[in-house]
This record gives C-alpha cells, structure tokens and sequence, in this order.
C-alpha cells in the first residue's frame, strides 16, 4: 500500500472510531486545513527569513514543524477520501502540468509573477 | 519508491529544472502553500455546506478541486523536502498521538472544542 | 481621529515600546495574519453550518471570536502602516469598484462563482 | 461616523441590494477571508523578504497590495456585522490585554515565541 494511501486508511479509521464522519463535510475540513496551516505560520512568523530553514532543522522547532505539516497532510488527505480523489494522481498531472506552461528555458532563474 | 517520495522527487527536479531553489526557502513556501489554500477556499466559500461534497464530487468543480490541493499538497512536500522532514513518518507519529490523545470511549460523536 | 487610525496609531506605539520594528516586514506580518486567521477557522471548524451564527453570538465563543478577529485586524492595520496604505480609502474604492463589477440586477440572488 | 461603521454599512448595503445574505453565514465568510488572505500571499511569495517592503510601496505590486488588504478588511468587517460584533471596541480591548500580557521592559528586542 502506497503511503498515502496508508494515511487515508488510518484517518478514515480515526474518524469512523470516533464518530466523526458528521464533522467532516469538505467546509468544515478547509477550515481544519486553514487552522493547522495558521499554527505552521505561527512558528516561522517572526523567523529572520535567511535563519528559518537552519532553525527548523533542529530541534526543538523541527519537531513542532513536522507535527503541524503532518496535521496539514491528514486533514487535506481526508478531504481527499471524502471527495473520492486520488491526491497523488491528481498532484503528478498537475506538476506535469505546470512543467509544460513554464518551460524551463524560459523561467529559468525567475519566479513567476502573480500580479 | 512511496508516493510521497515520488512527489518529493518530481518538485525537486521541477524545481532545479528552473533554478528556483532561491525561491524556496521556508517562510516563502508557507506562503505559496496559503495562496494554494486559498484558492481552494474561493471555490467552496459560497456553496451551503450540504451540498458542497455533492458539487465538489461531479465536474466542473471535482477538477479545479483536485488541482487545488494538488498544489497544497505539492508546495507541503516540497517544504518538507527543504527541511528534511519525512512527511509520511511524521504524521503516522501524529496520528498514533491523537489516538492516545483522544480515546474513541470518551470522545465518540463530539467534536473537540477549541474555546 | 478615526478608528482605523486610532488602530494604526496604537499598533505603532505598541510595535515601538518592544522594538519589535525589526520583526514586522511584510511576509512576516502576512504569517501573522495567517495564524490569527487559522485560530478564528478552529473556533468554527467543527460547528455546523446552520448553528455558527448562533453560537458565536453567545458567549463564550463570542469573546474568543472576537479576539481573533481583532488580532487579524491588528495585524492588517500594522501591515497596512508598513507599507504606508490608507486602509479606508483602498476599502471604499474596492467596495465601489465591486459594486460596478456585479451589477446588483444582474446577480441578484447568485453567487459569483469562481471555477 | 467612524471609518469601521462606514465600511459596514457600505457592506451591509452590497449584500442587500444583491441579496447575498442568504450566503453570509460565519464558515462561508471565513472561507472568504482566506481566499483573499491567500491572494495578498500570492502577491508576496517568491519576493526577497528583503525587498518585499521596498517592491510594495510602488506600483504596480503597491495597487494589488491594497486591492488585496481591502478584499481582507471589507469581509472581515462583514463577518463582525453578521456577528453582532464592534471590531474597533474589540481590537482596542486586545491591544491592551497585550499590552499588559507583554511588559516592554521584558520583551524588548525579542520576539514572542509559539513553541
């Protein structure tokens, strides 16, 4: 079994264990996403941009990233079960996607702009 | 080779490719991985939450959602790359302690408060 | 005075008092913006849809939702300092600027969608 | 009237005339607030966090930023009205709890940590 879909599995039995499916319509889940995406912010806020990778390599900020990143990837993997979309197929078309609409030679060296 | 590792591969590669390392470090990613997030939330902010899963389940909606969180979860495991963190270890370790932490007798059907 | 800019004033004498100046660049204070916005979404992540407005116009979600939006509020206003924005006079003109955008006779009763 | 009232009325004003409340209730604004929180980071993201404050202060980013705060403030201040909530009333209340909360003379030069 993939791993995503180990953590599918393991949510899913998370939730049915507790009786939660009731909470988990794809609103309330966002919104689930957006609270654990704010305590990820929370930690690299006032980081010196050059220092927040060095620091969150050691611990004691490397293990709260990595539990507030995984509190990210189950809930948005529980959305997914819920809608019935297979994350990891969907994500390869769209990195291949985005691979042909920024040709390489292109953008090379340059972030695109949004504005 | 796991899924995950499969993602994390292909936006490196995306990412040399193009010379955008420069670009990601953490508290820039944490913003794409926002900017993803909320396009995600424009495409379910108006619809009622009972019919949100039943839209979101049929096209048009199901292929803008699944590229949306596409693009969370692409942008979460290239984070995770840039800090070395094993997304998959991680949230298993996180899942185990929310079990522990919340046990399915006394929680069963009730929603954990946060005020 | 105002009270945007009774707001923007006391965040500025705030800011000076700690000398936290140094902190607040712009993508630090939209990561702030982002934590505060993700402790609002846990207050109403789990609550049904048809009950938020109830529960929250009761203590003692009331109070709790009150200061999260307060701190997203602060943040913005410090955001908006930095950067030198006249917060109303954006406002008005977007508001406007919507109002001719979507014609009140032609999306009467629908919602904009965005997919 | 204050700037905060104005901007609500302007608001309310908006829905009405388009009979939108129908899709005003908390999650859904929140949602909206994200959507707009995640443009404003969009504009941001791949900046030098040296530079973003400098790059920000002129057009065309300048006129984006603004755009972007503004869409941020007028949901938010929708949020407050559905809530029954005085956002200037609250966020000054908050601004002094902090102030007490973090005494300068302690937390001079050092930004508050989360973890």
């Amino acid at each position: 079994m993939s791993d995503l879909e180990d953590l599918r599995h393991r949510m899913r039995a998370f939730t049915n264990e507790r009786d939660w499916e009731q909470f988990h319509d794809p609103k309330s889940l966002l919104l689930a996403i957006v609270g654990e995406v704010g305590e990820l912010s929370e930690l690299f806020q006032w980081l010196p941009a050059t220092d927040a990778r060095g620091l969150a390599e050691e611990d004691p900020l490397r293990s709260r990233v990595a539990e507030e990143m995984s509190d990210v990837l189950l809930y948005l993997v529980r959305l997914a079960d819920v809608l019935g979309i297979d994350l990891h197929a969907a994500a390869v078309a769209k990195i291949e996607a985005a691979g042909e609409r920024f040709a390489a030679d292109e953008v090379r060296g340059t972030a695109p702009t949004k504005h």
